[in-house]
């Protein structure tokens, strides 16, 4: 197996022109590909509908080369280019190889993907949905050919919303939800989606957690889960980025967690770390400090009515990491509920070898 | 003559519960208070009454003990705390001491103030405008006692803009004012006075100016002005911070220039230099890049049609200065028109000798 | 007993000039004056410090001519002027008489007060806060000479939310608060103070009502509550207007309920039935259907993460009632939780007899 | 010839589930569509993409019937729901019938279409896309075999706007443009086709315009124009509404001018005039009076840096509308440039005849 990735520029949410060049170029072959991840210029909340329409673009470019299979790949858009943050996609690919059971004399990326079964309202942002988001997460782990949990160092779930029409739907069936509260909704999937990465990959213990931690226990976390919730699915994408012996190629992936918003040694540290190779790709999840507070000066993102509070993190989680690596076309995600620890986020870099 | 700034905390833009701390423990004396700049938590732009508001309390609060003096005091409120940035007011005082014509051994900081006469309308944003800030400034390098422009390390101006009233009133009297829109003449406003402290520095010429220069021609600017404009006046404040060997007193300033918003090498090189003393306040602007790209990404700022664009590069600049000083309740003001180069912007940092 | 009102318009949340020159034409008794209503220029929501602006500016302004009583009086700042609303003061004022046993041979305004204690947070948008709103609704009641609850047609609370600060305090405590979103909790303060006036009122029976009610049954409200919530104040003011044979002078009220946010016959109506007289002042609640529908047809109100729902929901029943009345100086206040029927809301229209 | 329109809701901006149901049930033949007006749920500014989706979702869709003859059906969609109202399109049709030549002895409604050449970016907001847009507007008047201008009764066009990518196109080849703000682009665009409809229909003389007369001088007008700006083209798509004797059918339009944003009256009348028969859609025009008065109150939508005020104008004059002909599925389209008086704009209905 041979995975790798390509970050592709956008001038819009529609726009396919740069990633036809790289087709054309063969820098990107369609069949290989097996997930997109992409940054919208959309507000990132309920009503973005940058994503879909990304969606439906990047999936029509693909169905002109590998038709019905387009509908295969794993799609994630993730709303909110806020401040620096520059649209662009993330483009997957994965070339199974020969022969599967080869093992490298090195770990190299690899990736898998799997997806859960569809939600209905009332399960969304509660044990269920953690619980289908672990199942998922083994199995893409199970794909990817990693074998150590230690190797895995990014998992990306999209995951649904709460839409008005979905509160209507559970109302008219005297179900409850978890919140009436579109916005909020988003939290909890992620919330959900999160604690599902955490159990799967043993960084909590199923046992010891309850519906109501969801969001609420911040103690209970995964250093390496990216979250990202959208009205564009009602299932959940689970991506897995890891190390393995069974996957050859230049490209591998390593970790760390920002304590805070403004935690920029994670990435400097990441970077010295792996100072004779490339940096490919940053991909990192950002929120608004949940006590209100960052090094104990009051933040006042949660009480802002004009610009939600996920906006206003991803414009300074995205302008801190660029201001490290030099560079504002990476993935910053808003929202980290059980994503790293309250007020931080895991940042994970691609990087390939001795390409520097 | 002895200078001196602290930061004082604010919960709220009537909050003066800190200050009187501060007050009641001798920290801050009120008859030498000269100037308060504060960072208010609203948008920032037209709207923003939390500059007015913050004025009012904090005057109303200084009259309680020096009555109609508080008056005289430079009030500069730069509304929005985007990201991380914490509401706070950096109050500026100065002790004229004994013998006014002492010289000392070495350099210290140097304050001195000064307001423009008032504007009518359709001078707001033109070459008048422009010549009555310059004179200003050179009247408050005076008061300082600096002789060398290069002593001069920031000049903060608190200028006007034009609200539906006055556009009414220029209306009715038949005069053309520089924008009918209220948001985008704040932006005129400001780039009149930043020239206007260029030319009183003679970092470019005033005969080489023209009208049409003003928001246009980017490459004529001063790396060491930021000003901030707001509807509760119409008049320009101007306030001088330098060093002078007339001054005595462990505090001192230097500054430099940030090339772009995620520059944060340029207040690490700051820190550095001096990295004996300790960091007591970092004064910067942030814009977002008029040419829409940043490091040669796009970025979708300047397209925004929900969130103004000095919101957004008000995120990204104090979340990357507060990763390098590791400290959120910093002045980071918005707009940064003919104020260093475009898309970047100066960036100050006052000091305290040997505390650290 | 006499009272009045009188609508002063506002040039911005700190303005007071017309209001002086009321005062000064004895158009206003400042001794007279016991509560101030105002629509304020702010978002209405969590973050909107006009109202406390306001609130501070009219009362020092009254303390210039009656010292210290100018806290007596009750301030009720709603803010959120969307559309053609235009900002504006509806000061209420009460001459007391001589003889208040004294009967007259027909109704006429009566105006009461009445504040509630203070709440713990964990109080806010619980049976705690509605029991107290119903004692202080009856109180003012009792104040106002009204002895008939048919004889009250608007009953306004200004009450309290949760701030981040609020919520903090709670955490340290270890005490559970009806909801950890800010915003969220000016609806449950809102809908809880509400069921208050419905109990005094008995609209509803005060042992049918359990807590889980609040903001979840919507059958249950009152036809003449509007309630507001605002971060300047931490218990509830009422204001109680009805109408009286205690009271004397031309003024009376009445009120309708809107069915919905279009629902322009309510108005229409009210002025019909006392078309002899000349309509002062209009006093509506507004809000967005809760179940995502007008009249059948999808609104995008509840799933805007741009603009919150209440801003939306005042901008169109303020155009509605300002083309019914052809003023848009009105008093239209957001978010009508369990003030009307849902997606609708109380409509009251202060009249002055024989004057048109 | 016989045209028809048909609304249709849309549950989302790529939602087309009940427009399959109506053409399943032939309400709407493909073949015989020639336009879509579209209401999108996205802010209806600059970075509105909710508008370009819509129309790919619903040519995609149209192409599954009649293939490359989707492209062209002029689509117009316009942003913004603000309010009440609802999302959806305006299904226009026309069969040509067997005699061209024939006419009826009464008129019925006649649409016709053209658009013009593409712009560069120094042309937009100027006299050659009044004159372009002029041109147009006669041939589509020509098409619909309209003789007299005064059966023109609205006029849309669809226009473009200047994007950051057009500024830096402009700027590189050294090309002056109107505006370098690109939400202000869009009123440029707005009032220059407006313009160019008020000429082609000899509302005002082309020999008396001025360049500097577009969005300055507000006398000239346009009675019937509706214009509507958006980045997903870059020429003019033009819509004439009218009646004719070459016409049958149960359709018909009249038009009237909304004086200011709360005038409920135009409408009002145009109902009571056609009171026998069925409304079947109304067409309207909103903005924000730029005086900053609607009746002498002053509004704050100019001054509002949070919400543009095409925002506030729409949620106005759609609850007022609904209100009088009490359906939120109306179209109505913000920003209103030399499209009626100032402050006011063009309501049009389509109406069925005896079918009430």
């Amino acid at each position: 197996m041979r995975c790798s990735v390509t970050r592709v520029p956008m001038a819009s949410p529609s726009d396919v022109k740069t990633l036809r060049t790289y087709v054309d170029q063969a820098a990107i072959h369609p069949d290989e590909v097996i997930a997109v991840l992409g940054k919208t210029e959309g507000n990132g909340c309920v009503n973005d509908y940058t994503r879909g329409y990304a969606v439906r673009s990047v999936q029509d470019f693909f169905a002109g080369y590998i038709g019905e299979k387009a509908r295969q790949i794993s799609y994630v858009m993730s709303g909110g280019t806020e401040g620096i943050l520059s649209p662009h996609l993330t483009v997957v690919s994965r070339n199974p190889g020969g022969d599967e059971a080869r093992k490298y004399d090195r770990k190299s990326l690899a990736i898998g993907v799997a997806k859960t079964p569809e939600f209905l309202p009332e399960e969304i942002g509660r044990l269920n949905q953690v619980e289908q988001v672990a199942a998922a997460v083994n199995r893409a782990i199970h794909e990817a050919g990693i074998t150590d949990h230690a190797d895995v160092h990014f998992v990306q779930v999209k995951c649904p919303l709460l839409t008005t029409e979905q509160l209507q739907d559970a109302s008219s069936r005297a179900v409850t939800v978890v919140t009436e509260d579109t916005y909020k909704s988003m939290g909890y999937s992620r919330g959900a989606s999160a604690l599902g990465v955490a159990i799967a990959l043993e960084e909590i213990e199923a046992a010891g957690l309850e519906e109501k931690d969801i969001c609420q226990d911040w103690e209970q976390y995964s250093s390496v889960a990216s979250t990202s919730a959208g009205s564009e699915l009602n299932y959940c994408e689970v991506i897995v980025f890891g190390n393995s012996y069974s996957s050859e190629g230049p490209f591998y992936i390593d970790h760390d967690v920002m304590k805070d918003s403004i935690d920029a040694d994670a990435l400097r540290k990441l970077i010295a770390k792996h100072e004779q190779d490339e940096l490919v790709q940053v991909l990192a999840k950002a929120e608004a400090d949940p006590t209100g507070y960052v090094r104990s000066r009051r933040h006042t993102m949660l009480n802002d009515s004009d610009i939600n509070h996920t906006r206003h993190a991803r414009a300074v989680v995205g302008g801190v990491l660029a201001s490290v690596c030099g560079d504002p076309m990476i993935y910053v995600s808003g929202g980290a509920e059980h994503q790293g620890p309250a007020g931080g986020g895991p940042v994970a870099v691609i990087f390939k070898r001795g390409m520097k």
